[in-house]
C-alpha cells in the first residue's frame, strides 16, 4: 500500500507524458473497436469517475524520451508481430523477468506501467504472466477505450496461432451471480453495483424500503448459503474463538435501532461540478434509513472474552466478498465504540423486518450507528480486535478527508484519520433542481442527518439563496439523546414571493452540538470528493 | 420564567414606543448627569452589549397613545411633585395597589414595567415598595442614561424631604469583595466580572496561567472558607445525601486532566458587526486551557448511590454565587455524562496544579469536558439528580442556538436545545487584524478545538481570503481518542506573495467527525450572539 501511495504521482507524470502518443498510436495498433468518445477514466476500486483533467493535462505537457521510446515500440509491434507462447508469456511474471501480460490474441509488456498502476502495483501483478480478463471481468471500469489505448502501448506481440483461442474463465463473469435490483434505482457503476434512489422516492418514507435502499458495493456480492454461514470471532489470548452460526448469532439477545447509512461520498457529484475528483457520481441518494436487528457486537465480543482493556485497540471486520486474491473488503472501528452497549454496535441480521437483502450483506452485516457507511462491512466473515486500524485499503487508503489544496501528487493517507462519524448533513429532495414550480404556495421537502449520535435539532431553509432563512418542520420519529442514529425528514410550506421568476432554495441542518454544514462546497473540496456536506441549493423556476 | 418569556416581545413594542418620548422627556426631568452619549442597551443578566437597533426601531416606530400617556404624566410630575413618605411608598408593592419604586429621592411607579423588565418581572418586583439602588449595585447595567430615561417616565412623585436622606446599604456593592485582577486581562464587563486575555497572550502558552485565564462571572464572587464548606450531594430515595468537605473530596481518587473551556459567547464581536446581538463583546479570548484535578463527578454520585438507571435524567448544579433572593447561578448536564467515567467530568479543587483562583470557583468548581463554559459551575454548592434539566434561567432561558429569522419577537426558548458540547472552532491570534506585517514571510498563530472531546485533526489557512488554502502545524498535547478536550494550538509559516499589498487570512478548522466551520457568520447569527464560529478572518496590510 505504501507502494501503491508512492506511486500515484509517478503515475500521474506518466499519463501526462503518455497519454498524447497513445491517441496517436492507437489510430495503427489498437484493439480498440469502440467509437463511442470517451474521457480517461483511471479510478481504482470501482470508482468510474471520468477525469477530463488528465486528459487537459496530458495534452498540455510535453513529451519528450519516453514519447519517442513508445513511439518506437508501437510501430515496430506494428510491422512485424513477434509471436509467444502462453509458455512464454508465462515466465514473464517477475520485475527480473520482466511482466507480460496478454489480452485477446495480444501480448504487452507492462513492467513500466505496474508502479504506476492506480489500483496499487500488487493488484496488477495478480495476472503478470498470464491473461488481464479475469480481472477486468471483476474491474469492469477497465473495459473503456483510453484504458486499452494506454495497454496499446505497450505491446510487445502476438499469441502463437496455437494458442490465440481467446482464454475462457470458468465463470467469465464475476458480477453474474449479483442480484437482481428494483428499476428505480439510479445506478451510478453496475460492476461493482452501486445505485442510489432517486430523490423522490427517497423521503417518501421514513424508513427506506429495501428494494430502494441504496446500495455500495465494491466488489461482486457473494452467495452464502446460511445453513453453513460461519462467523469467525477471534478470540483473545487468554479467551475463546468463536465460529457462530446463524443459529448461534439468535441466541444472543436481539436488538433493533433504526440507523441511517450514509456513503461518505453521497453528494459528490456537487465538489465534481466544482473541480474533478476520483469516485462515483452520487447525487443526494447515497443515504437510506432501515429498521436493524441483530446481536450486539459488545455481547459477542464479551462472550469470545474481550474487555475494554485496550482503550485504543480497533475491531476489525472482514467481509466474505473478495478479489480474485482473496483479498476480502475490511473497515475497522475503535474497540472502545465496539463495546459501549450504548454505541448499539450490531451484527445485523434483519433488514426492515427482513432478513438481510443479498446486496446489503445477507446474512449478516455490521451495523455502525452514526458512522460512515464503509464501516458497516457486509457479508461479514471475521472480527477481531487488533491494536491497530484494519489495513484494508479501504480504512486506510481510501475514506479519508483532506484539504482542498491536497492533490494525488501531495495526498499522505497517512496524514489524515479514516472516516468514523459524519459530519451534519441535510439535502433537499423536492423540488428538484431545474424544475418549474407553481406560484403561490411550494412544498420543499428534504433529509438531515449528523453523525455520532448527534441529533437534527433544526433546518433552516432559504428561497432567496440564503439571505434569508426559514425554519422547517421536523417530521420522523423522536430521538434518544445521544443516540440519534436515524435522520429526520422535513417539509416546508412557503408562499413563493410574489413576481419571483425563480427560487434559488437552500437549505441547512444544526444538529445538537451545533455544529453547521459549511456554505459552500469548493473549501471543502477534496480530492476524493467525500465529506460533501455544503448547504444543498436547488434553483427553479416559477410558472408565471 | 415562562413569564418573562412571554413578555420579552411585549417589551420590544414598549421599547418601540418609548424610547422616542423618553428622549425628549430626559431633558426636562431626568436625573441623568451623564454627559456621555450612550446608545440604549437593556441586555439583561450582567450583558451589557449596546443595542443601536433598538433605538434605530424606535426612532422608526410611531408613538400613539402610549406615548401621549407618558408624556403626560412627565410633565405632570416636572411641574408640582407629589411628596410620598417611604412608608407610603411601601404600601404599594403589589398589582392590586401598584408597584412603586424609589431612586434617590425620586418616586416611581413601575407597575406597567413590569411585566417588560428584560431581567424578569420576579427580579423587578423584588424591589417593589423599596430602593432601587440595592439591586442596580448588583445588577450594574442598570446604571445607564437611558435605564434612566426609561424610568423618567414612570416618575410620579418624590420623597417627603424627612425620607429624602438617601439609602444606605450595609454593603453598597456586592462586588466590592470580588478579587483582584491581572492588568493583562481586557475587560468587557466589570460587574459582574467578565474578561477575556489578549489574543498575543492566549496561544503563547498551551496551559493558559491562572491569572490570564478568561473569566465569564454572572454575579459577585463569593468569599468562602474552606474550612467550612461543604458540598451537598442529594442522594437518590433509597441512597443518602452527603455533605462533603474540601477534605472529604480530597478522599476520592484524584483525577487530572486537561481540559479546555469555552464561553458559548466567545467571537461574539463578529456577530454584532452584521447585526446587534444582546450579549458581552467577547472578542476571541473567551476560551482558556488549563489542567484540572479533582474528583470524578461520577465517584462521587455514585458514593451517593446514584446508578444510570433513568438514562434521560440530568444532573443539577448550584453555584454559592447568588442573587439577592438567593437565587444561585445554576446549569445542568444529562445524567448519562455525568455517570460516565470516560466522560471525565470533575469535581475541580486544583486549575494547574493551584487551589481554585476566586475567580475560577474556590474552592470547587465543575469542569465537563468539551462541553460549553456555562456548565462548569463555579462555587459549587449543590449536586442533585433530576428528571428535567436544571430550571436555571441559564439553562433555559439563555446559552441557546436559534435561527438568525429568530428574533426577540419570535423567539421560543423552549423551542431549541440548551448548548452543551460546543461546534468545532478556530481563531487567529497572530497577527492582529488591522496589523501591518512585513513583506517576505508572515507568521500565523492561532488555536482551534472542538467539542464533544472530538479532536481537531486539521486547520486550514488562506491569505487570500478563502481562495487557495494551506495546512497549518498542529501543535501541543497528543489527544486521547474521543477525549480531545484541549485545543490544539497551530502556526503556518508562509511566504507572502510578492506585490501583495494586503492579506486577507482566514483560518478554518476541521476536527475527527470532519465537521467544519461555516464560511460566514450572517447565516448563523442568531440573536444571543452564541456559537459564533465562522471562518476567523483577519486583514492585515503588508509593509512596502
Amino acid at each position: 500500500m505504501l507502494l501503491q501511495r508512492a506511486m500515484i504521482p509517478r503515475f500521474r507524470q506518466a499519463c501526462r507524458l503518455k497519454l498524447v502518443p497513445s491517441r496517436l498510436c492507437i489510430q495503427a495498433c489498437s484493439t480498440n473497436d469502440s467509437s463511442q468518445p470517451q474521457y480517461p477514466s483511471l479510478a481504482f476500486s470501482g470508482d468510474n469517475s471520468s477525469t477530463r483533467g488528465w486528459r487537459v493535462m496530458g495534452t498540455l505537457l510535453g513529451l519528450g524520451a519516453v514519447l519517442a521510446y513508445h513511439d518506437h515500440r508501437c510501430r515496430a509491434a506494428q510491422e512485424s508481430p513477434h509471436l509467444y507462447t502462453r509458455e512464454e508469456v508465462r515466465a514473464h511474471s517477475s520485475p527480473e523477468t520482466r511482466i507480460w501480460v496478454t489480452l485477446g490474441c495480444e501480448v504487452f509488456d507492462v513492467t513500466e506501467f505496474v508502479d504506476l498502476h492506480p489500483g496499487g502495483p500488487s493488484k496488477l501483478m495478480l495476472a503478470a504472466g498470464g491473461p488481464l480478463e479475469p480481472f477486468w471481468a471483476l474491474y469492469a471500469v477497465h473495459n473503456q477505450p483510453h484504458v486499452r489505448e494506454l495497454l496499446a502501448q505497450y505491446k510487445v506481440g502476438e499469441l502463437s496461432p496455437e494458442d490465440k483461442e481467446p482464454f475462457t474463465l470458468k465463470t467469465s463473469d464475476p458480477y453474474s451471480d449479483d442480484p437482481v435490483r428494483h428499476p428505480a434505482l439510479k445506478v451510478n457503476s453496475q460492476r461493482p453495483f452501486n445505485a442510489e434512489p432517486p430523490p423522490e422516492l427517497l423521503t417518501e418514507n421514513y424508513i427506506t424500503p429495501n428494494p430502494i435502499f441504496f446500495t455500495r458495493n465494491h466488489l461482486p456480492v457473494p452467495n452464502l448459503d446460511p445453513e453453513t454461514y460461519r462467523l469467525h470471532v477471534v478470540g483473545p489470548p487468554e479467551g475463546q474463538s468463536l465460529s457462530l452460526s446463524l443459529n448461534d448469532l439468535y441466541q444472543f439477545p436481539k436488538h433493533e435501532i433504526t440507523v441511517t447509512l450514509q456513503c461518505a461520498g453521497n453528494r459528490r457529484s456537487e465538489m465534481t461540478r466544482f473541480k474533478e475528483v476520483k469516485g462515483l457520481e452520487w447525487n443526494t441518494g447515497a443515504i437510506s434509513t432501515a429498521r436493524w436487528a441483530g446481536a450486539r457486537l459488545c455481547d459477542v465480543l464479551a462472550k469470545a472474552g474481550h474487555q475494554l482493556c485496550e482503550t485504543e485497540a480497533h475491531v476489525c471486520f472482514e467481509g466474505l466478498d473478495s478479489d480474485p486474491t482473496g483479498t476480502a473488503y475490511g473497515a475497522s472501528i475503535p474497540l472502545a465504540r465496539a463495546m459501549d452497549p450504548e454505541a448499539e454496535v450490531l451484527l445485523a441480521y434483519e433488514m426492515n423486518g427482513q432478513p438481510l437483502p443479498r446486496d446489503h450483506g445477507f446474512p449478516v452485516r455490521v451495523v455502525v450507528p452514526g458512522v460512515v457507511g464503509a464501516r458497516h462491512v457486509k457479508w461479514l466473515g471475521k472480527v477481531s480486535v487488533e491494536p491497530e486500524e484494519s489495513y484494508s485499503h479501504w480504512q486506510r487508503r481510501d475514506y479519508k478527508g483532506f484539504s482542498p489544496s491536497v492533490d494525488w501528487d501531495t495526498v499522505d493517507f497517512d496524514s489524515a484519520p479514516s472516516i468514523q462519524e459524519l459530519p451534519v448533513q441535510s439535502a433537499i429532495t423536492e423540488p428538484k433542481d431545474g424544475e418549474t414550480v407553481q406560484s403561490g404556495e411550494v412544498t420543499i421537502k428534504g433529509y438531515a442527518w449528523s453523525g455520532g449520535g448527534r441529533a437534527v435539532v433544526r433546518v433552516d431553509v432559504s428561497l432567496d439563496g440564503g439571505l434569508t432563512w426559514r425554519v422547517a418542520e421536523l417530521d420522523g420519529e423522536e430521538q434518544r439523546p445521544g443516540k440519534a442514529w436515524a435522520w429526520r425528514l422535513w417539509q416546508l410550506q412557503a408562499s413563493v414571493p410574489a413576481g419571483k421568476k425563480e427560487l434559488n432554495i437552500v437549505c441547512k441542518a444544526v444538529d445538537d452540538s451545533y455544529n453547521v454544514q459549511p456554505d459552500t462546497v469548493a473549501p471543502i473540496w477534496n480530492l476524493r470528493g467525500v465529506l460533501s456536506n455544503a448547504w444543498h441549493r436547488v434553483h427553479v423556476c416559477v410558472a408565471p
